[in-house]
């Protein structure tokens, strides 16, 4: 069983479960783990694996359009470096300072496999969910595309330094505050742009008519030899933490005004018979596949 | 660099850090990571490892005299196999059900070892913190201690039923709340009687003198082929998650009224220069030592 079938499974039994965040009265609470073998490549240095962990949650509490409050972490290693925890710890710090949360400690573990636990708690008096899209409204992505892919191909290629500032990525706390009271609904893209797209239509009963060109990072086209693992890096690969969100498309000019950080109108949201498409063709609904083994959408 | 040491290199860094729970406002936040190596001896049950996995988180926020709010956790498993995650959840909602918490569930992670993080989230508007005993003030612990110790032999004579029943422990969130307006420092033994009054003392600048007869639950009589390992189970061994508090003397037969749990005063807060005496002799600050290895308190 796959991680979204077992998802899927326990989801009646976990009603609050099932959105980025679950929603606790006015609370929003988030955890995540990360570890060594698929998160953290050869060269991620510990002051950005810090970052990272804590940003992922961040991400997940910008997603719900909340306000990021405070951060915990777990960090497990089979041995603690001073530097090594010390730099962790200023990466945690660092993110939460640039979103304005308070990273508050956590615990130590000693385990086999460098492993970091994250939690986020945001505050909000109106979540927004993945289920309000409605069709009609505009559908809009913020930053750009891409990035931890090509990340990754740095991190192949011994290119550190730069691999390491992408994969440092800014979580979207005050872009998604400031979408929050006028978008439909929204999600982070961390599985990738496309599964992200089908979480929303999924929730919101909606198809979604994606138009190209999609923002994709200049830093894809460095790493990628052809269209075909450009839109690969782009479209699939994910863990770019950009927020998806519907909104009326009279709203988005206002919101463009009061953020900080690009919003591109990728698509449409449309009825649900009409499904998920990209300039016309179906969108699979799939993560990431690795270099030719299957790049069809 | 063991556990405690990086802890206290980063108490410098992290002043919300340090006490059970980070105090985030008027919600604390604590989080923890249990996994297979040291912590679900072979015989846990998944319905075991849910309830006791939050259950530590749980036992946190009980320790700062918190109500329970909330708790998410990552479960993490080489493969997902649907009966143990439909046990894990039941056990994690149950313990939660207890303390009238919600499970809100968290995240899946393929991980070559299981592994669980969990996250509480609580609520007070004045937490109890270990910093605050004086002189003069009793020495109580809730329940009785060695359960966990106890359980670790049956696990390991193959006892899995009595073993399991012991493992799951009733995080003491209401008589936390209960004692919470009256001790004036507190925390849970998670670490050990011996290793938690310590920490006790060092947050309150103060001495505790410690008397015999300890609470030793009876499970341990039935393990323990002598006083020494009785002595190591009950006082050393730990991960019991009982609440070790001080409070006023005069205030304690209140307290003991409005509890269903056992409260035992074991001793008296005594000036700083006195140090840590169980029936005058120093009390080592050390946790579990392997039978023959040390036993020495």
């Amino acid at each position: 069983m796959d991680e979204r079938a077992a998802l899927a499974l326990l989801a009646d039994d976990l009603p609050a479960a099932g959105d980025d965040a679950a929603v606790v009265g006015e609370q929003v609470l988030t955890t995540d783990m990360l570890h060594d073998r698929t998160d953290f490549p050869v060269g991620t240095t510990r002051y950005t694996a810090g970052w990272r962990a804590v940003g992922a949650s961040l991400s997940d509490v910008a997603a719900m359009g909340a306000e990021a409050t405070a951060a915990v972490a777990v960090y497990a290693a089979p041995s603690f470096d001073e530097s090594e925890l010390r730099e962790f710890v200023r990466g945690a710090r660092d993110v939460c300072a640039y979103v304005e949360a308070e990273y508050v400690g956590g615990d130590l573990d000693r385990h086999q496999e460098f492993t970091v636990s994250t939690t986020v708690l945001g505050r909000t008096d109106s979540p927004v969910r993945r289920s309000g899209a409605s069709p009609g409204d505009a559908v809009c992505v913020t930053g750009t595309l891409g990035r931890s892919g090509a990340a990754i191909r740095l991190f192949e290629q011994g290119e550190y330094d730069r691999a390491n500032d992408l994969f440092r990525f800014t979580p979207r706390v005050v872009p998604g505050l400031a979408v929050a009271s006028h978008a439909t609904a929204m999600i982070d893209s961390s599985d990738g742009l496309a599964r992200s797209l089908h979480q929303l239509a999924d929730a919101s009963d909606c198809g979604f008519a994606i138009e190209r060109p999609l923002p994709i990072d200049e830093a894809v086209d460095d790493v990628a030899p052809d269209e075909a693992t450009r839109r690969e890096l782009g479209v699939f690969f994910g863990e770019d933490f950009e927020l998806v969100f519907t909104i009326p498309p009279g709203q988005l000019p206002g919101v463009r005004d009061c953020c900080d950080v690009q919003i591109t109108k990728i698509g449409t949201v449309t009825e649900p018979d009409e499904g998920l498409t990209l300039a016309g063709d179906a969108l699979r609904d799939r993560g990431y596949t690795h270099a030719g083994e299957d790049d069809a959408e």
